[in-house]
């Protein structure tokens, strides 16, 4: 359980630095990620004006990006924050929520994508394979395909990202049943989380939110999106666990998911992670 | 309890399809409609730029428009994606908020009601009195008129209800202490929910979200509505029922609305449904 | 108690008035911020295209502004408002979230004070210092100082406070662990509260729309920001109390809050309310 061991060191360094995470986030999710990047022990802040946006991306320890509901003044305060983060070398991870659902969703991502030095994208399969090149349905925000563990569709998904994150010197992470994250080089496949997660909006942009904390007080990218994704699984599962299920619904456990990430620590990750180096 | 049965089978037609729910709505409380159409069994997606619109009204099955906090660009986003909407005979529902508290947000949904051809529209009192060029009073975006079930405002706002549907050929819902739903022929009253849920922001909202839901499943826009209401009022209710009335109030009443709207079924609507057809 | 007795005076004013209370506010916390005003007993609105700022707030009795995710639009309608406000003898409350963070933040801030007579204005010590034009750090829109009670910089933080409300001719509210509230002559101190409010986005600007709140049913702007503050502080508490520290954190505690708004009541007021003139 030596990686169990990393991922709770990562958490450890959280919690002691505060690292200041800026987002550009969609207001759909935005008040979740900011709850959930201060449960986890990061700070949060949003600010999206292109007056305003290279200042505080400079105070920050780490930079978020999330298109999801992107606009033309947006996108450009996007990718003017982006090029002032590469800048200070402040990490950058990207969400490209309903990359392949439209156009000019696609574009926004690739434009991101070739403006800006990336130290995490994180997607579902469906948006990473849009990102990528290779032909694939999304519908709307949501994956149109899912990983299945047995299926040859497994394969194929950690070669697309052993290949796309190679390509692009980045660490992808490409989110469902299963998890794949991977550098180019090592690859993990993580196992937490409960398929009710996806019935509560947001599960994708909080977990960029902790990578987007991890990425603020860890040095290697592949941990803290290893981290990020691992501890947003774990919550869900501990939430899941202590639903009432004749009473209780998706309503209370977005609560207590972002309870799960406050109460998270070295034992519950250490016990529950789920994570394999293939 | 004909009726009953029929909302039934139009949530189970919701679950069974997952209908993609687009929106251009508010963001108060847009959280809260993400997640209520998913708790209903939706798929809601949330996009407002005008570069995109168009495309992703194309992959929904119903498009949800809410003024809230409408402004000169999300209006034009709202008009062309309605466009689109009715050329490719996606069902269209708008929730006129606050029109008639500001000239500016009347004139707006009444540009709406004459560019696109709507399935229904779901307001309160004064916002449907407003629409139908009767003098009322809007106080801010909270209805300053109240339906009661035994005074001549309950007949005249049927009247009303009934003569909207008719000249606009659509459905009319009128939301209060008693719901008023018509076609411009058949008319029911709606008798669930409870009062504690006007101390919630957003319970209109969320109610139009979920006939988008419906809209997006059902055939008719009559049961559509009807269903969206009588889903949400009937999931206050129980919200309220199960509170704890020493400690807890109305920040954990919204998580448990849309816990009941997951733990909605069947048996829930045909024992508690109270609908009248007049 | 005659201070306690004053703050229940006002909460029950509000209750009996339920004021309407317009808001142009950030997207990240604008929910629980329309929330906490239905359950302290006000009545919220959000609305902030420049077309219609000015009728929206002639209808209100107070006007909240906040410039957390502020943008070169909004900040028009920001001014705008304001200045219709004061037109209107409608008082108008600031919350100048992150000044001195970014160099446009202050400006808009400082231009605020500059074009609008404000009747409270609500920051943290950072903010506040900013404002007054003494250098500070601020960390992104949390304050980069605190205020501890047995500190020279509590002696500073009153002395800054009292100077800014006389230069202002407004109250200035500074929170922190203990809260300074002075109109320049009177200055009280507040000691309510927990320090895990701080691990949850919006307990600032949760206040200041109870501040607005307040200031639409009030006659005296000093005890409507003591009464904002107080109350937030009292809510914070008693959910902390509440809370299952095994199993719930943040996530529950922010709903938990507004429920302790909600039942909030003269009663828990005099006997938890700990306030000193000074």
């Amino acid at each position: 359980m030596e990686i169990n061991k990393k991922v709770s060191e990562a958490l450890n360094s959280v919690r002691e630095k505060t690292p200041l995470v800026h987002h550009i986030t969609n207001y759909v999710t935005v008040n979740d990620c900011a709850n959930i990047t201060l449960a986890i022990g990061g700070s949060p802040v949003m600010a999206d004006d292109i007056n305003e946006v290279r200042d505080m991306v400079s105070l920050a320890s780490a930079f978020v990006i999330n298109i999801g509901t992107l606009n033309s003044r947006t996108v450009e305060a996007m990718v003017e924050g982006g090029k002032k983060a590469n800048e200070l070398n402040i990490p950058v991870v990207l969400d490209p929520v309903g990359a392949g659902a439209t156009a000019y969703r696609t574009e926004v991502a690739k434009r991101i994508l070739d403006e800006v030095k990336l130290s995490v994208v994180r997607g579902n399969l469906s948006e990473i394979k849009t990102l990528y090149g290779i032909e694939t349905q999304t519908k709307g925000v949501d994956s149109g395909e899912t990983i299945d563990e047995n299926a040859d569709k497994f394969t194929i998904a950690k070669e697309v990202a052993k290949n796309f994150a190679k390509k692009l010197n980045t660490v992808v992470a490409i989110t469902g049943a299963v998890d794949i994250i991977t550098d180019g080089d090592t690859l993990y496949t993580a196992h937490n989380g409960h398929k009710i997660m996806a019935k509560i909006t947001g599960t994708g942009c909080m977990c960029t939110s902790l990578i987007g904390s991890y990425l603020g007080a860890a040095d290697s990218a592949l941990i803290a999106a290893l981290a990020g994704i691992t501890s947003m699984s774990i919550a869900g599962e501990v939430a899941y666990e202590n639903l009432d299920k004749n009473n209780e619904g998706t309503g209370t456990l977005k609560s207590r998911i972002i309870d799960g990430i406050y109460n998270l620590n070295e034992n519950v990750i250490v016990e529950r992670g789920r994570i394999n180096e293939e």
